[in-house]
């Protein structure tokens, strides 16, 4: 089964492009709980409403050892319907890209990953290699200061674009989606002019001030789908007492909610 | 002290520009050696001979959790005046990159980290706020694919010369380099100009094929020095037997020797 595959089921049972960022900032959790358990009820509490979850490396890692165990277990306990995204966002050269394909795909074993295109098509090919995942390659990113070098024109064209370009051309595996941040709409309508049936993977909802009305409007393809709308922090934290698991159940699903109700609003017009 | 302060005093005691890469491939190591005791084997054989180690985490996550054991020994066993430098070439959104930061540079204790610009300013910014640690942001890398858009042309110079003017106007803390690939001796030169003090981090010599007459000529400052050439899979398996570790220092020797002779021809001309 690939990556895309279990993807499209997953958003067909759980009716829902969703996907929970799993960013577990142990300084934000409720009094008693640790970061595993933390995990677990986050995810028994979305694990009906949710295509993905995508756990952020970084907080882990910033754990040392412990933060990798927290991660296996976490991993382990997502139900095998659901693919799980490694937000690690590597890039590197051949050699040592096959080593890092190897760490997320083997390793974890994450479904899919994130990947930093700045050092061009052989640090990306050993993660494409693997055909029954999925790479979301960064395009145009959700933080401020993406305009730094993202939007530098080359041609006539913001850097993303062209970055957007070679992802389909390197795309002959039919595995490689792209991140692209909720808050430039207007970019990621450009984006989704440029590559019609592409994966998105679109954080910066909820803390980050992305807009799901416009988040839907610019980004889904023709069948009103192709987006996996990522929230982190405004679900994971959307209580710090120990009812976090409800809260964080209600702001998901009414995120879920509202990305179909514009859905359906969308393909009504 | 800073990382400089530290790099400066490695390279002064042991007369050296050479780092030596800790990129450590358990299926390379000799019979009945593991990656533990050949990290330990290749620094007791080089610790006169380097300024600084760069271990690349690749090698070490594919290994999970007993990697990352293996890491924390061998950055353990570094002799306390010699600088590590944590090859990740992470890059996050600013929330993200500060648990990269906190990972690299309180949990496992790197002097310094290779980083990527693709996200621009507020990626880098947790990184540089670390005043005693260094940062090397990848400016044009060593690889093949390096051309597919870091030499794409915004404004008559291509991608990686804005990245080094970007990096020279974020550093007030003096604490950011380059990472410029020895593949490619006229970027290598322009950068230089570019950038008259900036300390230059430079894979890609041995394996790679980078040539250090070149590199010497194209990538030392006004005083000669202000590079780290760093060799990895060329020292770590210049002999696949026992022998590995004699092997690893004569290859390091002749190196930091070559390097040395390359500046004092170039001091004399």
């Amino acid at each position: 089964m690939t990556f895309d595959d279990k993807l499209r089921s997953a958003i067909g049972k759980n009716n829902s492009l969703l996907c929970v960022g799993l960013d577990t900032d142990v300084s934000r959790l409720p009094e008693g709980v640790n970061a595993a358990s933390f995990n677990r009820a986050i995810i028994d509490a979305t694990r009906d409403i949710v295509c993905a979850y995508k756990p952020n490396l970084a907080f882990y890692e910033a754990r040392g050892i412990e933060g990798l165990r927290v991660l296996e277990e976490t991993l382990a306990y997502v139900p095998s319907g659901i693919p799980v995204i490694g937000d690690a966002k590597r890039g590197d050269i051949g050699n040592t890209a096959t080593f890092y394909a190897r760490a997320l795909f083997e390793t974890l074993g994450f479904d899919a990953a994130t990947v930093n295109p700045y050092l061009g098509f052989d640090s990306v090919e050993p993660f494409i290699r693997y055909v029954d995942r999925g790479i979301f390659l960064l395009c145009r990113t959700s933080n401020r200061s993406a305009r730094d070098f993202q939007d530098l024109v080359v041609d006539g064209r913001p850097l993303f674009e062209h970055v957007a370009h070679k992802a389909m051309e390197w795309n002959t595996n039919n595995n490689i989606g792209l991140v692209v941040g909720a808050t430039y709409p207007e970019e990621l309508g450009r984006i989704r002019r440029l590559c019609p049936s592409t994966p998105l993977l679109i954080p910066g909802i909820g803390s980050q001030g992305g807009d799901v009305e416009a988040v839907v409007r610019h980004g889904t393809d023709e069948t009103g789908a192709g987006i996996l709308v990522n929230v982190s922090r405004a679900v994971l934290y959307a209580s710090g007492c120990s009812d976090f698991a409800a809260a964080a159940r209600g702001v998901a699903c009414d995120l879920r909610d509202e990305i179909n109700r514009r859905r359906a609003n969308r393909r009504g017009t």
